[in-house]
């Protein structure tokens, strides 16, 4: 028995790397569709394609949990686990699409740094998925997370800023500061999701 | 013991069919309101005191976990489940009351749209919870208050667009965000409700 | 044994009413800050400083909690606490800096009764820890912040209509509303701090 359900357990860890490695793909698309901007329209349907793809891998995780009877951890931690990936995923698809329903010309450098950040905060939360196993030494990720999200704070206070300095139009100022939020909200839900692995490992400590 | 014990649990399920059932009559009178819109005035003051009164039912659930020795599930989630339903009908009653605050001449056809999506999440919560003993057949409940999420995002997006498609004034455009933010937020909600009953379901599995 | 893991389970008492004496010199700061306007950029400065200390204090818990076997009580509730606090420290820093960003000439009086309804909350949250210890008679500090969220929405809400009321300038209507929200959500975060409060107070009744 003990062998058969060992097996059954390591899937789950398996499934948590594909759900962080869409969610990573996912902002690497964005990075490229604002560094680029030459589809735009194209690379936003990319990005909801991905989201549904990651929606497919909940959805999964979800039925297994709920015909296994021994997980790796709380059945709460996974759960709290994946939706927060599928968070991710939803802003960053919501800000890609935003850029398309607002008909935005160009990203400003700021945006295009925003992207960045969260590209390197989902590259280490795939990372830090890929060591769950063993419940250790996961504490690095969640500081250098943190330290992302401090400094996409300041970039993103730093343009908030610049748009009213610069003397934009009411209807920009509005416009930018929307998308300026969604991905500050990604960055925010990226450590979200960092403090939910590292509260698994605190219970597994 | 165990007689009287039971009863006494069951209450708890009772109580908090009341609760969503004082929700969803909030939705309803929401709906009420901006499909008619001939006493936006009253109907928000009524909601205000719908608000009062799911404060009551909390507050009840409240006392009677400080003095039940053995309840239905968890404390914790009984904790997250009422305070999710008094979430939803805060928002619910804030999204009333800013058209009043805003001086809103006329709801919008996708604002009537988002209070209908409200309504029908509400109407699947209160059910859902009327099946909650038996911990089953809750998962297309949570599957259908999701769809209605995704549903509820895709016109709260459009009608965003919309505004700035139109060239409306500034003025205009900060108020009706802020509706369509309080509705989604309304609707976005009743999905994390959706989400703690699913785990409730879960658990006790 | 039992002598020498009693006075290691106080020292996180003590350490959580550090961390919210430290937000609560916080939250003075930004009312003085506002009530005088005098030095602006440097009062916003100190409370960067007094954040940095809620970061020390913050870490400090949390690396007693990877090397203390017996804690008060759970891992994940100390875990909820200590980033609630963290949360408010980061909202009244963050509040004060957009005062900065925005140029703010002079801060409205319902930005300063809202920045007295922060200070309010955070005495009660400071007190309700020094009486942790007990885990009773608690309830009456959380119907306090709770009563006090309630008096901000209020303050909030009024703010907000006032601004379009008096057809001020959109960009001024943008920033205006950026800080009453962010204030409000300094607001909301100290009931939420005062719900984890509860939750531990109701798990240990």
């Amino acid at each position: 028995m003990r062998l058969r359900l060992i097996p059954r357990e390591e899937r789950f860890f398996d499934m948590f790397v594909e759900d962080a490695a869409n969610v990573l793909h996912g902002a690497r698309l964005l990075e490229a569709m604002l560094r680029t901007y030459e589809h735009p329209e194209r690379q936003a349907k990319e990005l909801f394609a991905v989201e549904h793809q990651g929606d497919e891998i909940s959805h999964a995780i979800g039925k297994r949990l709920n015909t296994t009877f021994v997980t790796p951890f709380d059945r709460e931690d996974i759960h709290g686990l994946i939706s927060g990936l599928d968070d991710i995923l939803d802003l960053i698809e919501e800000a890609a699409d935003t850029f398309i329903l607002y008909h935005i010309d160009r990203p400003t450098p700021e945006a295009i740094e925003q992207a960045g950040v969260i590209v390197r905060q989902c590259e280490l939360i795939h990372e830090a998925l890929t060591k769950l196993r063993s419940f250790k030494a996961l504490q690095r990720y969640w500081i250098e997370i943190h330290r992302l999200e401090n400094e996409g704070d300041r970039i993103t206070r730093a343009a908030v800023a610049g748009l009213f300095a610069t003397q934009q139009q009411p209807v920009d100022i509005i416009k930018w500061k929307d998308i300026y939020g969604l991905l500050e909200g990604c960055i925010d839900k990226c450590e979200d999701v960092a403090n939910i692995i590292e509260k698994i490992a605190i219970k597994h400590a």
